[in-house]
């Protein structure tokens, strides 16, 4: 079992004609709804890779019986959830007008009651994007523990984010959360880096790199026609950590990671192309070759 | 049974910080869903004062087994609705910052695709703003036919509202549709009274006018601590009807409308203060004395 920690939201993305004024209002041409919220995505892309997946967020009492709590459901995800009945799950509100000017609104929702719970003691975690007090007692407590610090670095305190990094085996991070990290704590990306068993550093269209044992190892971008990257650090993690529990070399891990994340780009919402392994397999034999078992 | 034609929606009412600029975004630090829809208000009102009432709109694939489903369920309330799977149920977004500034995004969705459908012959029937093709067909058909336009009168040709005037017993108006309906046909206030059996204007904190057989009949506001003016005329529509349909005098039934919609204005929302008979009957008496049937 892989527990993911994290969001589960909810994203509409409505058209209108041009963004309203103040003290006026428009109409909706389009609306879409999309599945989100980082750790969902991640939760979901394992799911469909074939491991079993539980997934720890807070949701509103609008989830149960909704859309997503069936596609959760059809994939077996394990609903390890905190319903708030009077909150709403997390929600972002995007308008896009025909000139692509765009606003959103977003509603934090049930995520924002996490702070006092107790955290469980996992076998194997991947903390998302979540509550900082919550993610620092998952990692202080779990046997393997891996974290991506999303968006919401800037509501960690340092000594928050020195803890969880003291605790965890495994850090994916971009280079704008990196450089981040070293702000708040004031010092290098070397220093980050040796201080983690694995770091993962994604670069886009420039693939990643794997710091483990001392040794860089450089994967390169899998590139497709991407119509939207969102979501794509997403399956990159739900790719790595599936294959990484089912016991592949890490760096065969990001590889795997790599070939997911090409999934995602190609169609818009972050749960809308994710692979199965047969899928995956295919693409990464095309790219990288035979993807062999070790005895990591 | 009452049947009554038109819009069921929800408004979403989001509080914000301060309304975002271009390319930015902010966050919801408050939302409630309040149940709406001009047609739906009057079921709603109608179905709580005990009358059996049914509610003919269109409404999205999202609407079976939502809050607002088993809201108008808990009620009775029939739901003769045209179910657009690929669409949503019509929906206000309102976002209102500190500044009390506003921007509203409205989806019109489901309601979009009511113009083809067939009408139903009904025996007593309300025709809220709708479609106008529909309520065309409708009021021809209907056996006792009532009309508001409210919001919607601009998408009406002339030809199809003179022709749901040639059709209907009795008009709910305003001042401002009145004026519109004027201009569009052409004619004068007095023109219009006259060819409608039953003629209701209904005149904010002045009350309302019947005018029934040649004679004008002045009918006092029900003054209350008003909250939130919206839905007023809807719960105005709820009593005059069930009490009318229930064989009161038209001056009587006005009377009780005034008093519905005296709740209506003392709490936000249009369907959260609609009081059951008894409760309506209450302040009735305070304020009119006894209401005794008629053998009209």
């Amino acid at each position: 079992m892989i527990s993911v920690v994290g969001h589960t939201a909810i994203d509409h993305l409505f058209r209108v004609p041009a963004l309203p004024g103040r003290h006026t209002s428009t109409y909706i041409t389009e609306h879409k709804v999309y599945f989100g919220g980082g750790a969902a995505n991640i939760a979901v892309g394992i799911a469909l890779l074939g491991e079993k997946c539980s997934l720890i967020s807070a949701v509103g009492g609008d989830f149960a019986g909704s859309d997503y709590d069936r596609w959760l459901r059809s994939l077996e995800v394990v609903q390890d959830f905190t319903v708030v009945e009077d909150a709403f799950t997390p929600t972002a509100y995007v308008f896009t007008d025909e000139d692509r000017d765009q606003v959103t609104y977003f509603e934090w929702g049930a995520s924002a009651v996490r702070s006092d719970m107790e955290a469980p003691a996992l076998d194997f975690v991947h903390m998302a994007t979540a509550d900082p007090g919550f993610n620092v007692r998952v990692a202080e407590k779990a046997a393997f523990a891996s974290f991506d610090p999303g968006q919401d670095l800037l509501r960690y305190s340092s000594e928050q984010l020195a803890s969880i990094l003291g605790n965890i085996d495994m850090l994916f991070s971009n280079h704008h959360e990196m450089a981040e990290m070293c702000r708040m704590l004031g010092t290098e990306q070397d220093a980050i880096v040796a201080s983690v068993p694995m770091v993962i550093m994604t670069k886009s269209a420039e693939g990643s790199v794997l710091y483990h044992e001392g040794a860089e190892h450089q994967i390169p971008v899998v590139t497709v026609d991407a119509v939207d990257p969102t979501g794509a650090g997403d399956g990159y993690r739900a790719g790595f950590l599936t294959a990484y529990r089912r016991g592949y070399d890490p760096v065969d891990c990001c590889r795997v990671g790599a070939v997911v994340s090409s999934f995602v780009v190609e169609r818009m919402g972050t749960q809308t192309n994710l692979p199965d392994w047969e899928r995956m397999l295919a693409r990464y034999r095309k790219h990288f070759g035979t993807l062999e078992p070790t005895d990591r």
